[in-house]
């Protein structure tokens, strides 16, 4: 339907279905970027859209994170939208858009990937497939994008802390225990489950939508100067030589390639 | 025991049972409000009760929703207490009052009887019989009572997000699981439970109640002017067509009477 | 390793085991808060160690409660630290120091026990054998060291309300569901994933692990003036005759002793 680079999309009455799709394990880059600044434009406007359904084309990644090679200039592509060069603040827009987001998970959402998820207005995730991390402890950072905010929010002080400086792996099924998705279900149910929401919701008054989106970001959206913060310390740490040489180690073992490292990643963390 | 009129309450100690009886279905409306602005004066003394329970007499309908064609009527009712024509502020008011409050939930709790079950301090649940929702988007509005607040706190920004703008049935086990409630019970424990737990508190000194309820309070209830902000958007909506519409294709398939509609709302808000 | 009264200790490279020890069943009094000032000095250094992880040198016990015939005392220790004596802002301290912290709960934690464990990062619990309880209401008090403002962020508004009015006591199942501890595990399995989890969170840098904490505890604690204001309401009902003539029927039951009164202390509370 519409010309994306990475996003192959389809749209059903006022509902539009984005499927992320870029070999091979679907890393966030500047395609990706592109098309959520272009994806977002359109939204905003109000008109065509009503509810969004994001999922993956590949079944072992969502989004595994970003793409450590390129962040310079991703950023730089998302400050089109926002005006600063910063993953954060667009992943906010994203939140603040005028349709109504579902995030419908199999696969793995790992560091911004699960940020990006998290910025979704809802999660809901295969039981058998979904794997979910905040891994940027293993990296001595900050969740930068949304992360601490969300998830503080979503789990507690408690469960925030154990996710963020864990950097461990989680199955849908504690996810959704720990409040960081909706809900888990079963995978054969998960797309009928998601498309059914999507189209219920699609049938009600467009502004109703918007008056709710609205009122629920103003209690639970934080501010945009926290997500620059959490973005400036994120940034800051990546000039760290600790933090250098542990990206180091583990793009000698297969980071941001598919494989065992990727597939295995938090147990992994644990070791370099 | 006391004279109301869709009430019947029976006091043990230092405990008010509060049922609510206004058949066919207990509809909320100006006779329920005039009592709640009654009851609200008595427990506002701080004298006779220390804790008081709320269920309903109608095994079907715990409240099912406010009366759409009495709303003007139903709000000034509570403007004598609050001041201001707002089911949401009296609703607020009630979370301000001096006893400890504690929902007993069998039936239906859909819209402002979600809302006021939210306004209480505890809510327990029948796993066999209750069931939730906020109704109001398959209708263009906001829930204006106190909805958005306490949902959006209780159970995060995700699950908020699906339940106000989802309009769907939630039994007791899945509002359980999001924290609506505080517990799904067996049917046949909910009552003993609920019972044995409001004598237990009624034994404690009722300062110390008071200074925890104020505590509490100071952190998670929403200001009154958050209150007012969603209780306006849903006022205005009631003037928009597309809202019109739907109640009255609602209205015409036997919203608010006895019967399949109300049973089964949360389908059949799918399909108008 | 280090010299404490009532804490033995010990270091597995930048982590520190501390278990409680402090018979005959582990009252929180001036021996352990000396011991927390001194432990706290050492970490807010940020050199020695990433990690602590508390447990208790006793099966049944690791913090009953305070030692209620020494309040007086072990304020004026914590004043060391905190300037003020209030066990209350030293508690806080414990949440803002220079290492993620970590609680393995085995037996009773209630009153300032939970409190204690709800300043730490984060809190793993036995299964079979943990017991969770606020008690402060069964004698006229709010839980003044804490415990209203972290389990009301944690658990809600209506969860926290139960357990802050009915004095109960919680099994760890129940704890986890309502959000009091990260998770439940097996007794067996308990002290192998906490002490893997302290160990793999050492591996990581500390300067990110000390920016995630910020991070968090902007979100998640709250301010200090809450806390003096909850430490006050708790130290001024002890002046309250009912008070005093509570905590003297419960003394005369053996409160304080190991027996039957502290393992079942939930209820008799509701008994006195």
């Amino acid at each position: 339907m519409h010309e994306f680079e990475v996003i192959t999309s389809k749209t059903e009455g006022k509902v539009l279905f984005a499927a992320i799709d870029n070999p091979p394990i679907n890393l966030l880059g500047p395609g990706l970027v592109r098309d959520l600044v272009a994806l977002i434009k359109i939204l905003d406007k109000g008109d065509d859209y009503k509810v969004v359904v994001f999922s993956s084309a590949n079944p072992d990644y969502f989004i595994p994170h970003v793409d450590v090679t390129r962040i310079a200039e991703y950023r730089a592509v998302a400050a089109e939208l926002t005006g600063e060069p910063s993953l954060s603040l667009l992943f906010r827009r994203l939140s603040e858009t005028k349709a109504i987001t579902i995030a419908q998970i199999a696969g793995r959402v790992r560091g911004a990937g699960s940020e990006f998820v998290l910025a979704c207005d809802m999660r809901f995730a295969s039981r058998e497939k979904a794997i979910f991390s905040q891994l940027e402890a293993a990296f001595g950072q900050v969740a930068g994008s949304g992360g601490v905010q969300h998830l503080t929010r979503l789990m507690g002080r408690g469960r925030a802390f154990e996710v963020l400086t864990s950097s461990e792996d989680y199955d849908a099924g504690l996810a959704e225990r720990y409040g960081w998705i909706n809900r888990a279900l079963p995978d054969n149910e998960l797309e009928p489950f998601v498309t059914a929401l999507a189209h219920r919701i699609a049938k009600f008054p467009h502004q109703g939508l918007l008056d709710i989106k609205e009122r629920i970001n103003a209690v639970a959206l934080a501010p945009a100067d926290d997500y620059r913060h959490d973005s400036d310390l994120f940034g800051k740490a990546t000039q760290n030589q600790e933090t250098k040489d542990r990206y180091k180690a583990i793009l000698d073992l297969g980071f941001q390639q598919p494989g065992n490292t990727e597939l295995n990643l938090g147990e992994i963390l644990g070791s370099i």
